[in-house]
């Protein structure tokens, strides 16, 4: 037994303990606490963050680190914990106490503003704050470190090994090939979907929504669903993961996409590997590749036909008085309407990408410095009228419309068209391994899916980084065609376009 | 300002913050949790306790603290928070970590070893790991410090200032007054309570609950309800407390009392002040005084007869199919049925203490050496025989009933006969200075009694010692007259008796 590397991971796993009691405690918040609490539990929070982060870049730990790094006995898999542990250690190691509480303080300050503006409808009671978040995030990269843009720096932090460059690259493909083909579809008759916006009663959903994630696979000994007015996932250790919905009494759709695409991210956290708590093999390897998981689920699988054959009569049945006369495919059409918007988490899984890629633009040229703050709803709405052709009304459903900035959070926006893209790629390559695939799910299993989920990603943590990950699953790096393959094929039926661009 | 002051109220704040973190596992881990989760979920919870234990037991707290006690410029107030800091600060000191550690796997294995002897009714099987906690107990006395009796000791930490002697005199008088009462009234003719034992449909009893709540004042934008399978309060902080209870369709009376006595204890958590978060200042004052307060609202208010004018024809209205004929006054009756019965939990009022005080003859008699584990069920049996005038069929229904044992509980059950004691003294100093009390309480209005509980007692928090808080609340020392009064009162006219010994 190497006592270094078991000394590591007993200091690790009481950092995880921490942080895990604070996942408790912010879950409890936003799901089970009354009003009043929010006061002490802020505080309660912040004692254990600061535990959390002084445990996390105590000199032992470091001085471990580095001996282990050298130790030429460690197994392949503890070799990579090691690199992963150091990396964030040394990541860690850079920030000050000063640096970070000041950045907590503008987060939180950020945050009150920017609710106040978007009540009000006034970016610029924003401004002056998100000037402040962006001088910190732009100390922040040179505090971290980069080679070719600052805006690789925090882009790594959410997704490491993943460049401004790459991501560019990929949204150019969004503009080249996903914006006409969505213009095609524009220009096609829309399908009825008025059925998805009649009553339909909470209680009901709530029970068709937990038989969904039943179907999934979702350990309900392993987890629990609650309401929440935003949906989230959050786990406490592989055994205990929670996922949230919402219920809308009058469109069926919220409760069901919520309930469908928390509970991706809920299997890829019940599968890592309880022996790997608190180590990085125990922990999700990127935002982009959880989405992945989410996104998935929510469009390869939920959004497509075969999963309707099997569950479409079951929903028939609960609410009769909305559906009858619907046929399955009437239903399969009717949730995949395609049609700019202008609320990033209302749009269809197409136009879903322009919000994003508008997003990264925004953020790569506020970050470089070739606009500034002042300038932000100007450039937003003119990126909206190019890639969307819709004009946006007002900072409330444009620019103000998404909370992250005010959390300090540059750079996690792409992750989310990250995770479709590898959806796609890996959802191509299960569908060529497990050739029945589409047909089980037709008839109500998804455990080979799952199995083979499992199997290819979730129970090695964060053993790969996702360029790696995805080459050793799918045989090539991230391609879009993937993505792409799918949205035609797809809305070319549903639209039943003749001739596709 | 006096900056050691402030910096002793800042580490006693961030200790407060990891020991409520706690709270809000173990609260989750009661009524949240699922099943697979437990794991896991014990070990963050050691990782904090172990924290908060190292942190509470900190060189510059004493320092501080020391300097703290000899500070002349402090006032009264900040003086008793410092000498009551200073105790719990001297008192953790005394013991090693070995200790603790010792300790906390025997209570592990104890409580494994309860559940077992308890479900094979088979006491033997939980005989030595009761031998070695009495054993680790006894250490502790001797750790600790006493002046009479070893059990001085345990009884100081849940009824500071309560001694072993104090004790046996209140239950001298138990005896002698409050057995040959119960014997008389087990002599006359028994109420009808049938009616409680009827289908009680469990979501309008839970709206019931839930509406008591609110009349009795707790503020559930400070607190919540849940069920739970053993009912219980905990707080997060005065703005945060959180209640559970149990609903039993067959019987009524589940639901109705554990309800009222959890409000009891959580409406004394939510009148302490917020401005003493983490202060003595800011807790309750020991578990005696906590249970006069869930006492005092589930048996003087709850189990008379001016709350029931208030509540009854709205329960009526609720379950007309169970209480169509039924007469306030019946109600009243069949809620105090007096019957000696062999489990605590479901004693009434008046024998509870029976229970109570044979809990406090065998643990004194343990601890002192008179009696030895292995004959615990044979004394138990022949208590209960001489006191409740019962034969015990076995150990489960008997010496194994309750858990505290197994977690080294020794010296909190008399707490549970003191809070009654107290709440009947308390009650009766309520009515004197409160002239209109159960007339307000009969229009459904309890705001006048909360408001003289709070001013009282529970803005205070740790201020007083419950002995000083006795007297200077009701101008004497605790005095078990006025339960005996009490329950002469109440149950000679329940039962009719002429002449009451």
């Amino acid at each position: 037994m190497n006592t270094n590397y078991e000394r590591y991971k007993t200091l690790l796993g009481k950092i995880a303990d921490i942080s895990y009691a604070g996942a408790v405690l912010s879950w409890d918040q936003e799901v089970m606490m009354p009003s009043k609490g929010a006061g002490f539990r802020a505080r309660q929070l912040a004692t254990l963050a600061g535990i959390s982060h002084q445990q996390s870049t105590d000199d032992e730990l470091g001085r471990l680190l580095q001996e282990l790094d050298k130790d030429l006995s460690l197994s392949e898999k503890e070799k990579r914990n090691v690199k992963r542990s150091l990396k964030d250690y040394q990541e860690r190691k850079k920030f000050t106490v000063d640096f970070i509480e000041t950045l907590n303080l503008a987060t939180s300050e950020g945050f009150q503003a920017w609710q106040t503006a978007k009540q009000q409808n006034n970016f610029k009671l924003f401004e002056p704050k998100l000037e402040k978040l962006l001088e910190l995030k732009r100390r922040e990269c040179e505090i971290l470190g980069y080679t070719d843009h600052p805006y690789d720096a925090l882009i790594d932090q959410y997704e490491p090994g993943m460049t401004t460059k790459s991501i560019a690259l990929l949204f150019t493909n969004v503009r080249k090939q996903l914006v006409p083909f969505v213009k095609q579809i524009a220009a096609s008759r829309q399908n009825d979907n008025s059925f998805m916006k009649k009553q339909y009663d909470t209680a009901k959903q709530w029970q068709f929504g937990l038989d969904v994630l039943r179907q999934m696979g979702y350990d309900f000994e392993a987890g629990r669903q609650d309401l929440s007015s935003h949906p989230f996932t959050t786990s406490f250790n592989p055994l205990d993961v929670r996922v949230t919905t919402r219920v809308n009494e009058h469109d069926f759709n919220e409760m069901l996409w919520s309930c469908i695409h928390e509970g991706g991210h809920g299997l890829y956290e019940q599968g890592l590997l309880p022996e790997n708590y608190g180590l990085p093999a125990g922990e999700a390897i990127s935002l982009g590749i959880h989405e992945s998981q989410s996104r998935l689920w929510e469009n390869n699988v939920g959004r497509c036909l075969p999963f309707w054959k099997a569950n479409f009569k079951k929903l028939q049945a609960l609410f009769p008085e909305n559906l009858e006369g619907v046929s399955v495919n009437d239903f399969f059409k009717a949730m995949n309407q395609v049609k700019p918007s202008l609320i990033r988490t209302n749009a269809d899984e197409l136009t879903y990408h322009f919000h994003i890629m508008i997003r990264f633009e925004v953020e790569k040229a506020l970050l470089e410095g070739s606009i500034k703050v002042n300038q932000v709803p100007e450039y937003w709405n003119s990126k909206y009228k190019e890639y969307l052709g819709i004009d946006v009304p007002d900072d409330t459903q444009g620019v103000l419309q998404d909370v992250h900035w005010s959390h300090g959070g540059f750079g996690y926006f792409p992750t989310y068209s990250l995770g479709s893209f590898y959806a796609a790629q890996l959802y191509a390559q299960a569908k060529k391994e497990l050739q029945n695939l589409e047909a089980e799910i037709e008839k109500g299993n998804s455990k080979p899916l799952l199995s083979w989920l499992r199997e290819k990603i979730h129970i090695h943590g964060k053993y790969h980084t996702s360029e790696e990950l995805c080459v050793a699953v799918t045989g090539e790096k991230l391609n879009f065609d993937y993505f792409m393959d799918y949205a035609k094929q797809k809305y070319s039926s549903i639209y039943e376009l003749k001739q596709v661009i």
